[in-house]
């Protein structure tokens, strides 16, 4: 058994979704069972957010609040359990909208709670706040800004980029991303401001982490609002990654569809590499005990890294995975 | 067994809900089993709609289009047959919005479609029959304006009126109209436009009926849009009205509490001056059996008026009705 770390007052996690809410509620659950007292926020991508027969659905946000509140459906990593799916059948009918896109019923309560409040005006970070409520979650979740930056994906091919132009859901879930991406666009972001709390919550944290969510269009996303990078960059928090590629592999979904359209090779090194030369970010990168040969190259190039198991296959093991980020972060500073 | 009247090729009616959507349902059955192919256009009250956490609900098109399309609950004469309430149920652990206006699963889907249209820009009007195409409803169904206009009810009461101000739905629905109203606004009605089609089916009509729907809150509030009355005063058509008060009371609902407001008996016979002399329209008036010697003062007034059977008990006595309907207008054109 490895030692625990001291305990810290703050941590701030940036993440998207079933890969870092997975990544959280390990946290949460390390936290309780060390005892510690950490004030925990969470940064949550909305680059995938669109409005979908007008209602706002917020796909990495709603996995966060479920998986950390109550009743995902964990066979999934998303959605509720014991979802049902009455309305989306009577949708399909009138031949509207995305029928490709899972709207359940449970699911849909949040997506109309949710579009009650924004269409009353209120923030969505505001909005995000009191549907937490109802569920009893502890820690702060932030939408990584109030403003609609959504993620767009341009793909490859011939004629205006406009006409191959689609929402990122729609390559994602659709398409499965099998069609190659020429680049992701986040619409407005030069205008997008964080959220509140999102800039300070960096600033004044005691340990920034980085879940093993999908480096370019979860954590990326949130990397692209104007001020976050630099606020990472600038925080005295030590920045701890966790991989989200294992042996050559995306540990879930098809981060390596992601990674090649940015050029980035499908390996724990060059995701460690590409945060640091895109963003200049990460002070420690935690990759899986497969990958050890990888962390020795990785250490030597001045980015202390360390091989522990990676993969989240139970609450045990993400805790263990937690409290090895907290140790990375505690050698750090020192 | 009555006579049949003549075929005519056009019959518009103006309509509420629950009332409405039945009597035309009869009309309907009653010239296909007289052989008439006769269009008909159903101009419906909007002024209950509302903003639903963030969807646009039409109670009266939603109950017009479930009685003649499919599927609309007979036991209660609105919503979905088989409906499920899991959204619902959902929604009030959240506590927002109205928990007590029953919005059922499938007829959701009816609000999301409808909300998808709206929001992309397209008038009621559009959107209406785009989801009347997938219930293969045959008449036209018409919202009375594309303007966003609801009935607000000013409750009686001291202090400010606009505290005492409650949406229509939430007095009818909610407080069984119990509160007394001191009067009925329409918001932005000054500078609604009669949807299109509206005042060309009254032009161009051979006749037109007004179903025993509320005459305050469903047919009053057609009327209430500018140039509709007028429209009605104007054409050649004969304009021949069901009365809702049988012996003294309402049919259906809390009529006599609408009423009472507009400071208008409920009888038959004040129902059909109330008509003549707010909107100096009615040509025709139809009163129940059990109102016959009302039916020979309304008469003697200059009103042609007959005592017939007005309960719409089953879809057989709703056809007499009907029949009975046109039959007066005949009477009237000749």
């Amino acid at each position: 058994m490895k030692h625990h770390p001291a305990p810290v007052s703050r941590v701030t996690v940036l993440s998207g979704g079933v890969g870092g809410a997975r990544f959280t509620r390990g946290l949460l659950a390390y936290l309780e069972s060390a005892g510690h007292r950490t004030d925990v926020t969470v940064i949550v991508n909305t680059g995938d957010d669109m409005w979908l027969h007008g209602v706002r659905v917020c796909p990495d946000l709603d996995t966060m609040m479920y998986t950390l509140g109550e009743g995902v459906e964990e066979s999934q990593g998303w959605g509720r359990a014991g979802e049902t799916a009455t309305v989306a059948t009577e949708l399909r009918r009138y031949q509207l909208g995305w029928d490709w896109f899972t709207l359940g019923d449970r699911d849909l309560a949040t997506h109309l709670a949710r579009t009650e409040l924004l269409r009353a005006g209120w923030p969505l970070s505001r909005v995000t706040a009191r549907l937490c409520e109802r569920c009893d979650i502890a820690p702060t979740i932030l939408p990584m800004t109030d403003h609609e930056v959504e993620t767009m994906v341009v793909m490859a091919g011939d004629g205006p980029a406009d006409l191959r132009t689609v929402h990122f859901e729609e390559w994602w879930v659709r398409l499965r991303a099998a069609v190659p991406a020429e680049r992701f666009v986040q619409t407005g972001v030069a205008h997008s401001v964080a959220a509140p709390g999102v800039l300070e919550s960096i600033q004044s944290a005691d340990v920034v982490l980085l879940p093993p969510s999908n480096p370019v269009v979860s954590i990326g996303t949130i990397l692209g609002i104007p001020g976050i990078a630099s606020a990472l960059a600038a925080t005295a928090a030590p920045v701890v990654g966790i991989s989200p590629i294992i042996g050559g592999s995306a540990v879930r979904g098809m981060a390596d569809a992601c990674l090649q359209a940015i050029g980035v090779e499908t390996s724990a090194e060059a995701v460690a590499h590409h945060y640091r030369a895109a963003f200049g970010i990460l002070d420690g990168w935690l990759v899986d005990s497969i990958d050890h040969e990888a962390a020795g190259r990785v250490t030597a190039r001045g980015l202390l890294t360390k091989a522990v198991p990676l993969w989240m296959s139970d609450l045990t093991t993400t805790q263990a995975m937690a409290q090895e980020s907290l140790l990375l972060a505690e050698e750090l500073r020192h």
